[in-house]
């Protein structure tokens, strides 16, 4: 074992802190952990900083499968690179890197395609292996395998990371805004600019103004879109919206005897042209649905509710409407290639980042990024692993 | 009353000839009618010939409303312009003209902008009436009203047609191919040209190869599509595909214990990059679906079998797929510009219409297209009116 300020780390395996689910709902428990050498491919970090996110949250609670445990939860983050396994020459000791739940192989169709960001080589998958060989990297002190999740687990202060899952970054961005573009902020970022193509001068409505929602908001903003329309059961989230580029809040507890479709309607005289359902309720899909221009709308899904959860369209209206239906997943986004295009357009000062950390704490108050997140009191909170 | 064949008809009522539906599904009656002068923005067309479309039979059918009767059936034609209302200055006596049942009235948001179809001035309506001041212009030789259809009611010798649904086409094209770009034919290459796009060197799944799925194929063809797949129970088809670019075939009642979908994933490698849904069956719509490749697979629904009729689709598979479903309502075609480039290519011998008409009877024969498109037997029947 050796202590994980050694510089001699590289293939041994690094004893340090993680915070590991053992029951789904309970208070994460910061323990001591065994973090293998990275093997074929893969990379080891050290996490410098990880942000909540709302995907934690659910597989947090989850009880059925692919619910599994004990696990370290953890996506969105920025580490150093500390050590590279046999085969890696993409990144070096000392690099900064966002790890990123979606691979980039850079080597199957859809990789070498501009057009997919759904590498057919490492498909998405919930499964708590790393993928190459289908083992894990950690152990608790008592010798007990801990799962990994969505090939991140940044909840630790060191992880294992298949190179496919990692894009290197310029080191002057600062950490508490790099970890944004690892997954929700991009997300929403990149339905805008890459799923929808939203053009300017259009008329945007965004169904659910959380951090998704709100970056949807500031990619439509930076995309030229004229009018962006917020809805939200939260009132407080007009204000909040204003700082995203929300012209227009509609709160559907507001809405008197009229539905949020016919309120959006009548607002932009026939529709907004694109529709983005932020929250996975497929409720409010139809209902963006509903509030899509017809002729050219476009309804983007962002969210689901549960797998099974069905969408249901008039076979008519789909037929003579002219709108369209899409999924955005990480927003369409390439993560190799666009997160450095983001990043530098952060660096630039065109994309504000700044707006989204709400709440910043220390690894070992890691409990009370759950409790805010679930009180609906963050955007997002960002976790200092060493601060 | 005034003779059909004088110079002096305009301003004046016409007896002449139109087919009749007095009974749902019964055979056409061919009887002496009055045709008003045109009103405001109308005008009156010497219908040269008139194909049969599916819609056709569909109403001829039908026994619930929309249904209702006595009715001039017919959308697909070509006229010659006998006179014009008050108000029409875009078409003059002696024009020939292609009658659209979907309107252009050139001066909405829809219609002024290059990426809808769908007038908002005048909405595709089953209406029985003109739609300007909702009154018919068809009287029998009883003074009973005839209802009109589609706003074109082409089974007659002389119509009446909104200005905001003709399209002012060149003489020199044959009748019995212009009448094709009059709707079916039109819808098809559109929704390859205009709702798809198809991008050369791409794979496209045709559902259904009657005209619109031929067309469908033309359109690909001429997009540049290297593979077109086309799905039939009518093992006919696959030598008739083969007349419009279709390069494969797969026959459902031929595919043992695999589903549609699974035979063109293997076939494909993952997937077609377009499916288009050209029978109007729910079912065939997830199949197109499940046979679209993820990343960035387009499904185009071209059909419906009845309008409560809901397509379902996993919400999940919608959020992560990267696969989008649209509609294309008469192939997304502007029916003024586009049915002009379409008109112009046929005329520079790239796209192939004549294969198409299969059959060709005179006006007095009718329901012997009516009796062909029932069998199945052809794809379009060109009906002459006076030839």
């Amino acid at each position: 074992m050796v202590g994980n300020n050694s510089s001699n780390t590289a293939g041994k395996p690094i004893r340090c802190k993680a915070a590991i689910v053992r029951k789904p709902g309970e208070p994460l428990v910061i323990e001591e952990v065994i973090v293998a050498p990275p093997k074929r491919r893969e990379v080891r970090i050290k996490i410098i900083c990880t942000s909540l996110c709302h995907s934690d949250l659910s597989f947090w609670k989850l009880t059925d499968p692919p619910a599994i445990y004990p696990r370290i939860l953890g996506h969105e983050a920025v580490g150093i690179v500390e050590s590279v396994g046999e085969g890696v020459h993409e990144v070096v000791k000392g690099d900064t890197v966002i790890p990123i739940f979606l691979a980039d192989c850079g080597e199957c169709t859809d990789c070498l395609s501009e057009k997919s960001n759904l590498c057919t080589k490492f498909p998405f998958s919930l499964s708590p292996w790393m993928e190459r060989e289908e083992t894990s990297r950690f152990t608790d002190i008592n010798g007990e395998t801990l799962y990994h999740f969505l090939s991140v687990s940044s909840f630790s202060e060191y992880t294992v990371v298949d190179i496919a899952h990692l894009t290197k970054i310029d080191p002057a961005i600062p950490p508490n805004r790099a970890c944004l573009l690892s997954c929700g902020v991009s997300t929403g970022l990149g339905a805008a600019w890459k799923t929808a193509k939203v053009e300017a001068g259009t008329t945007v409505a965004i169904f659910g103004l959380g951090a998704i929602g709100l970056a949807v908001a500031e990619g439509a903003r930076l995309c030229g879109a004229k009018r962006i329309i917020g809805v939200d059961v939260n009132q407080e989230k007009c204000e909040i919206g204003k700082k995203f580029g929300v012209t227009d809040f509609v709160n559907p507890g507001n809405c008197g005897d009229k539905t949020v479709s016919q309120i959006i309607m009548e607002m932009t005289g026939g529709g907004a042209d694109y529709c983005f359902e932020c929250v996975g309720m497929k409720s409010l899909v139809h209902e963006a649905y509903a509030s899509c221009r017809k002729g050219w709308g476009k309804v983007v899904v962002l969210g689901v509710d549960h797998p099974q959860s069905m969408l249901t369209f008039n076979s008519f209206e789909v037929l003579h409407s002219g709108k369209s239906i899409m999924g955005s997943f990480f927003g369409g986004l390439k993560p190799k290639s666009d997160i450095r295009v983001l990043e530098k357009r952060y660096m630039d000062k065109e994309i504000r980042l700044d707006e989204f950390v709400t709440h910043e704490v220390d690894f070992k108050d890691i409990n009370k990024a759950f409790d805010l997140m679930t009180e609906g009191k963050s955007l997002r909170c960002v976790i200092w692993m060493n601060k």
